[in-house]
C-alpha cells in the first residue's frame, strides 16, 4: 500500500508530449488504485473531462502527492501555489532533464511505482516573499522560488537603488537591477548574470548585481534568514519592476522599500532515489565526467 | 577592571610602524595594570627585550587575550596558531584598514581601552584543515583561515583533479587549480579569482575553479560541514601543490587525496564595537554609499 | 588666428553648472573675435536669447569647431548629428571627468585657448549604423556611437537570435541579448556586461552576449569593418528593441533582419594636448598608478 | 601539378594515433610523386628509418609546405619555429578538432588531396616577440604563436609590475600575472583566464590580468602593432617567469623590462576549403546552431 493515496496532477498547457504523459500518469495511478486530481487547467487538456477536477487552490489540501508534467517553468508557478501546505511535489520533465523535473518521460511508469513504493528521497527547498511598501503602506507582495529580480523594467536606463541586509547598509548601486536568488534559483538567471551556484540544501542567498556601473560589485551570499531590503531610487523617468520567477511583475516607484525573506514554509521536493545534484550539473552544464 | 587581565602581543616583522604601535601598545597596557607576554620574535622586535617573553604556541594558553599588529596576513599565521586555544584576538593593522585588522594605527588607545572597557563584538570564524593522503596513509596537513588552494604550483601545465563533496562526486576538471575559500577568505585571493563574496557569519565554504578549461565551471557553494575531497589525476611532469593562506605550501602527487573539512575549533574575532563589515567591504572595494 | 573661427556651442539641459559653462564660454570666444552660434535648445538655456542660434542639424555645416558642455551622454547625441560633417567636436564635462568630455568646467578658459592656439590632437571615432529590415524591406534606421543593443526591451522573456559575421554563421543565442559597441563605447555599457575594453584607435568592433543562457558564450571582437547580421527568433509574446546610445530605440518583430556596420563618416574629436586615454581609464576605472 | 612538390611532415612524438596518420600520410604523398622529408625526431617515430630526414630548422627552407599531425600544441612549436621561413603549414589533428589542427586522422587522405589540388584557403597568423632587458641589456628572448604569460612562476606570491604601450603608462598591477595574446591565442589559455575571442583575421592584441588584485581591471585589446613594455616590480622573494605558448620558460628579476611586440613574419595556415573559424567555436565551445 503506498503511502500516496490521494495524487494531484499538474501539466503545462501546449505540448502534447505533456498531454501523453498526463494520460498514462492518470491510467497508471487509477490502475494502482490511487484517487487521482486533475487542475482545473490540467483537466482541460486532457481529451475526456474526468470526474475528478480541483482547482490549484485547494490541490494542496486535499492530495498528499502533487505531480507536476512539464519544465522548471510548471514547477515553478506550481511551488509558489503549494508550499503554503505541507503537500510534497514530483516533477516529471516534458522532454530534457530539468533541475526541478528529474523524470524523464519514458521512465515515468517505472520512477513513479518506486515513489509510490516509498523509494524516494524528499528535499525541502525554500522560498523568497517579497513585500513591496510605499509611504510605510504595505500595497503589493509576491513569492518566489528561484529568484525576486529588481530590474530596470520596461526602461533602459540604470535604476539606482540601496540595499540593506539585516539593518546594515550594504551599498547604493546604479545598475540595470538586482538578482536575488535562492539556491534553488542559483542554477537559473542568477547563473547567467554570473552568480554562483548554491548547494540546493544550503541556507542561504545570493545577491546579483545585474551590470552594475561600478566594477567592483560582485555577487554576494548571505544567510538564508536575513532580511534583506532595497529602496529604490531616482529612476529618471524608467519603470523600475520587481519580477518573481520571471513569471509575476510589479512596477516600482521610487521610494518604494523592499522587503524580502525567506517564506516561513518550505515546499517539499520529492526525487526518485539515486538523485543527485551534481550529475544534473554535470548533464545541463557539461561538467567533466570522472577522471581519464 | 577590565575582563582581559593577561594579553599576548603579536607584530609582523620589518615594519617600523609596527615597532612604533608595539611600543604604544605595551607602555599603555602595562600603566593599565595588565601584564603583557610579548611573542618571542615580536620581543626582538622592540628596543628593550621585555621580561616577559613567550613562544607563539603558549601564547593562546597563558593569556586571555592576544593582539596582532600587522596587516591581515600577520592575522592569518597568529589565527592558525590560536585556534585551538579559545582565546580571542584583536587585530591593528600598521597602515590601511584590512577585513581582519579594523584598529587603525592613531586609533590604538582609544579603540583598545574601549575593548578593556568591555565595549566590543566578538565573532567567531571557522578554519578549515587540509589533510593529504597518499596510499591511503595521512602524509601531511594543514590548516587554513583564508583558503586551501590546491594549484600548479612551480609547472604551468593544468592539473587535473576529481572533487567529492560528502561522497558525492561533482567533476573531474582541468585547470589551474581550486581555490577552497572560507567566508573570511572570500575576500582576499578567492574574489581576484571571480569567486562570490560570502558574510562572514554564513556557514559555508565557496570552490572557485582557477583559469577552468571548461567554460561551464562556475563558483560553487556549499555547507561548511561538507567533507570535500580531491584526488589529484594525471600532471604531466608538473608539480602540483596545495597552499594554504599563501603561506604553507605542500607538494601533491598523482593519485594524492586532500580531505578538507571544517576545524573543530573556530577562531573569536574581537572587533570594536560598531564594527561593519559592509562598511570595510565598501572602504576597500569600492562600493557605492548612500543614495544621492 | 585661430583656425577656428566659428565655432557651435550645444549645452545639456537641466543644470546650472552647465549653464555657467556656457555663458563663461560664450563670452570667452565673442571676446576673441570668433562667430558664435547657439545651438536652439542651448540658446534658451542661457539668460539672454544670443542673436547667433542655429538648429543641430545646420551646426555642423556653418561652423569648423563644435563645443559641447555636458556628459558623456550630451556628446553621443552631437556627436550621431554631427558625424555627417566633418566639423570636429570638443567636450567640457559638467562636472567629472568623462571619456569623451575631457575638459573640466574650472579649466575652460585655459584649455579652450590652447585649443584655439592650435595646440590639441585631433582623433578619429567610428560610429555604427543599424539598418532593420523586416520582410525584406527596411523599415527603420538608427545611429550610434557607443553602442547598438539589441535586447528583450519591455519583456522579462529571453530573447532568441541568430548572429552571422561577414556572411558567415556564428550562432543562435538565447539571451537577454546582446551588445554590439565601437571601441568608444567599450568603457560604457558594454564594459559593465563584461566586454574588454577596446583601444580608441583599435579598429574593432565588440559583441557582448547579455545574460546568455549558454554559459560558454564570450564576448568576441571582430574587425570594424564587419558586416554584423542579426535575426530575431521567437521572443514568446514579448516585445524586443534596438536601442542606440541608450538614447533610441525601435522595436523589433520576430525575422526581422538587423545589419550594423560601421558608419562611413567618422567624428573628429578634439582633445586638449596630453590627453591621455589611459589616465581617463585610471581616473574613472581606479587602475593603479606608477610602481610604489 | 600540385602546386606543392616537396612536403615536409612533423609528428607529435607519444602517439600510435599520430603515427598512424604520419604512415598513411608519408605513403600518400610518395604515390602522389611528391618529395617529402621527415623532421628528425618524426622520422624515428616512423617504423623503418626513412632516407630523407632533415631538422625542423631546415624543414622550412627546403620544402613549400609543412603537414604538422598532432594537436594543437605541436603546431604552436612547429609555428615558432617555421615562421621565419614563407612556407605555409597544414594540421591535422590526432583526436578531437582543434582551432589550428582541422583535419581529422580519418580525413586525412580526402583532405591532402583537396589541398595538393589547389583547394584550399591560405591565412596568416601573426606571432608575437618578447624581449628581456636587464640593466638595459637585451638577456634573452622568445616567440610566441598562442600568448605570451608574464606570472609568478613557482611562486605563490602576487607579482607586481607596470604596463606601457606606445610609451604610454597604463596601470600597475599587483596580479597573478598578465596574458598578452594573439587572435590565435584568445581561444586558449586566455579564454580560461575572462579573455575576449578574438577574431583570427583581427590585427589586434590582447592583455588579460591574472587574478589582478584591483577588480576594477579588465582585459584590454590593442593594436597588433603597439609595443607593449612590462617593467617587473617588487616580487618579494618569488620568482616571476615569462612563458611562451606554455612552452619555453624565462625567469625574470625585479627591475627587468618585457618588450612584446608583433614578429615581422607571419606564418601562413592552410585550412581545407569550406573552414569556417566559427564552426569550430560552437564545436569545441558548444555555442549554440541554428534557430530552432
Amino acid at each position: 500500500m503506498s503511502r500516496f493515496s490521494t495524487i494531484g496532477l499538474i501539466g503545462r498547457p501546449g505540448s502534447t508530449q505533456v498531454v501523453d504523459s498526463l494520460n498514462i500518469l492518470y491510467h497508471f495511478l487509477l490502475a494502482k488504485g490511487i484517487s487521482v486530481f486533475l487542475e482545473t487547467e490540467t483537466a482541460a487538456l486532457l481529451e475526456r473531462t474526468p470526474e475528478s477536477t480541483c482547482d490549484r487552490d485547494s490541490l494542496g489540501k486535499r492530495c498528499d502527492l502533487v505531480i507536476v508534467v512539464g519544465g522548471d517553468g510548471s514547477m515553478l508557478g506550481a511551488a509558489r501555489t503549494l508550499c503554503n501546505d505541507t503537500v510534497p511535489v514530483l516533477g516529471i520533465n516534458r522532454g530534457n532533464l530539468g533541475f526541478l523535473t528529474d523524470i524523464l518521460p519514458d521512465e515515468v511508469e517505472q520512477k513513479v511505482a518506486q515513489v509510490l513504493a516509498g523509494e524516494y528521497v524528499r528535499e525541502e527547498r525554500f522560498l523568497l516573499d517579497a513585500f513591496i511598501f510605499r509611504d510605510g503602506k504595505l500595497i503589493d507582495k509576491a513569492d518566489a522560488m528561484n529568484e525576486v529580480v529588481i530590474h530596470r523594467g520596461t526602461s533602459l536606463r540604470m535604476i539606482e537603488f540601496a540595499l540593506e541586509i539585516n539593518q546594515q547598509f550594504v551599498y547604493s548601486q546604479h545598475s540595470d537591477g538586482l538578482i536575488v536568488s535562492t539556491p534553488t534559483g542559483s542554477t537559473a538567471y542568477s547563473l547567467s548574470g554570473g552568480g554562483p551556484i548554491l548547494h540546493p540544501a544550503l541556507d542561504a542567498v545570493s545577491l546579483v548585481p545585474m551590470f552594475p556601473h561600478t566594477l567592483t560589485s560582485r555577487p554576494l551570499v548571505v544567510g538564508g534568514g536575513s532580511m534583506i531590503k532595497v529602496t529604490m531610487g531616482d529612476y529618471q523617468g524608467g519603470q523600475p519592476q520587481l519580477s518573481c520567477d520571471g513569471q509575476t511583475h510589479i512596477g516600482l516607484h521610487e521610494g518604494d522599500e523592499i522587503h524580502i525573506t525567506k517564506k516561513p514554509h518550505t515546499l517539499s521536493l520529492i526525487h526518485p532515489c539515486h538523485h543527485d545534484f551534481y550529475e544534473t550539473c554535470r548533464t545541463k552544464l557539461g561538467w567533466g565526467s570522472r577522471l581519464s
